[in-house]
């Protein structure tokens, strides 16, 4: 399905029908909004991806056995400023409150509601607080409450992420929307981002899984910030079916079209979360081709999208293509170095059999925007992949040299 | 063998016997000592480690050429301001040129010298700067040049490494001495050091080379900087038998002895990249103990060691132990979070099941000296490892930002 940029709408996490949300301010963060709820009227089939830290935060154990029990989903509580991971034991009864709260004051089942939570880790959730806030939030959720569930889910993160997209499928309309947030600790294989995406299409629990899964590896785990994998990362994907199309299924033609506009929406939250990495100035996208297969160029994407070495050139605007040639080098996949062609956005620097084309001002001038594309050509296959980070910067010492102060 | 301080010595890569060094400007980088050598007197028996990046400098590939056709070396010549990495043919034909003026000033067969490089890559060496230094440095090799040797092998080092040890040998005494570079591009797997030791011992090829690998993994492949795997790692032992001590060969109490002290000198020399960071302030060991394997252990402390969050945390005296867990969490290994213990120096800051005994003023403290020690216990297992590395702070950054201008 070729999607169109026409198709995009606005209204993010409450944009398919049938969707409310809220975010509010209940006294976790010091003055920022930190506690969202994501709603929806009818119990929505739900998929989930989670990390895949050993370290697993207590909301994620939670959801997982709340997944097991029920395949439909009727809301999500969401808190920032406090991840609750590493609390043991009262970190699992806190996560179970803050279900049972939401569930009682939405007068849903418990085993309808999943939890989440992003912020520093090992701390305990100040409970008083996080009840007051859910009882309060819980009677302010309308349509219009996408953004302030966008900005209640922020960390670090500098803008709020939201994107959706409404498309026409067979006779009926189907919408894909949701929110995400960053912005460190963001690594390939689901970091510290929380994404929660929501949709009125009819499909079944087990094509909404795989699509999650399978857009989930072209989007979110083609990001990277500081390559560090949290504890706490989540994708959910709630589907209430109030678009009333024929059920989509795996293995048909629906199924793909369904596909290709999960992954376009996913893409673009996931690129709002590499453009918003902690204390990013540049947007960096890497791409890989001529490679033997997508798994190879997807290796070596990665190891240059995470070299501290290449992001800090990116960040000065140096045209040292020789630290992405390096990263390559040590990416684990097997290539000839004298075959390999390197390029800014449209300028070549570097082409095979080491001809070093580099026009220093020309790259000077490309490597100053805030958007660069990084052209890698293995030229021994024709296979390719890409991945999206930021450039290191000062400000991201800054923000993390202090975090919990 | 118990190393005893009494027995480290000054002189560093010309401690032993028979060594001379020298190094000199030449005009590759702005002002500073660019190029060294290092002699031997009589033939050394060579041993060699070399990096694991696909993108191999040309150096290394004369190198391994020159290791084929001799398993004796006379001379090592260094140049530091550029790597000639990336340089296809011309690069080959300089390392040669390289080889073959330093051969015939010192009147030495060509496969006896060997040659490495260091600095930017992708950029043709200045040669006939190189070729005029090599024959104005050859004329002034001495036993007291170690240290401008040192000094000339620098890049963004702030000091120069070198590290010698003196020790009875059954009625002979051995010396075991070297001088190493770092100290951006530093990862596990012989990154962008460079390390030159060399020895008086007695020993044969085989042993030297399985000396050499071994302590090489437990020093040089347990240091980080930024995980940035460098085309020209190389590490090289010369022995070149003046202690006239008994034939060290594998598998006997006398390699065992002779390993222990070189681990000892290596360890040192590794210990001092690791400080030396660019734009260090502190120097950080990692020990995970408790562990099922050594590998496993090490696994968990490269990851540590690897941690961006971690090591900014660290920089600001950030008594942040939940991103040290989230990294040993991500590492891969197996393991149960709940059993972990972390300290800081002597003070523990979390005990298993998740027992917060963190005091912050005294992790503080701690955390503001210039050397840390971070105690990781598993608390499944009793094998070890180490990893040492330093904070990431924004000199870093400013480093790295405007490496080649």
């Amino acid at each position: 399905m070729e999607i169109e940029t026409s198709q995009e709408c606005t209204g993010g996490v409450t944009a398919a029908r049938g969707f409310t949300a809220g975010g509010v301010y209940c006294g976790i963060r010091k003055t920022k909004k930190d506690i969202a709820i994501v709603r929806s009227a009818t119990p929505a089939v739900v998929a989930g991806v989670f990390t895949q830290n050993k370290v697993v935060a207590a909301p994620l154990l939670v959801d997982k056995l709340q997944l097991e029990k029920s395949d439909v989903c009727s809301a999500v509580v969401i808190n920032s400023g406090n991840a609750n991971a590493c609390t043991g034991e009262q970190g699992m009864k806190d996560a179970w409150t803050m279900v049972s709260t939401t569930a009682d004051a939405l007068h849903l089942p418990r085993e309808q509601v999943m939890v989440s939570s992003t912020g520093v880790i090992g701390q305990y959730l100040p409970m008083e607080n996080i009840v007051n806030g859910i009882l309060d939030l819980s009677t302010k959720l309308s349509v219009d409450g996408n953004k302030d569930a966008a900005e209640a889910i922020m960390t670090t993160d500098i803008f709020p992420k939201e994107y959706a997209l409404r498309f026409p499928f067979g006779s009926s309309k189907i919408t894909i929307g949701g929110m995400a947030k960053g912005s460190g600790m963001i690594a390939p294989n689901m970091a510290t981002m929380l994404a929660f995406v929501t949709t009125d299409a009819v499909i079944s629990p087990a094509a909404l899984q795989a699509a999650l899964r399978m857009a989930n590896n072209h989007s979110f785990n083609r990001i990277t910030v500081d390559g560090d994998m949290s504890t706490n990362d989540m994708l959910l994907l709630l589907a209430n079916g109030l678009a009333k199309n024929e059920e989509i299924r795996e293995h048909t033609p629906a199924f793909q079209q369904f596909l290709a506009a999960l992954e376009y929406v996913l893409i673009k939250l996931a690129k709002m979360i590499a453009r918003d990495g902690e204390g990013a100035t540049k947007f960096i996208e890497i791409v890989v081709n001529g490679a033997r297969t997508e798994e190879e160029a997807t290796h070596a994407a990665r190891a240059v999208a995470n070299s501290n070495l290449v992001k800090t050139a990116l960040h000065g605007a140096d045209a040292n293509w020789g630290r992405i040639l390096c990263a390559v080098g040590y990416s684990g996949i097997d290539f000839d170095p004298s075959k390999v062609a390197i390029g800014f956005n449209d300028l070549p620097v570097l082409q095979p059999n080491y001809e070093i084309v580099l026009d220093e001002e020309k790259a000077k001038a490309i490597l100053s925007q805030d958007t660069i594309s990084v052209l890698i050509n293995l030229n021994q296959g024709s296979a390719e992949s890409r991945f999206w980070t930021c450039d290191l910067t000062k400000e991201y010492i800054h923000i993390n040299a202090s975090y919990r102060s």
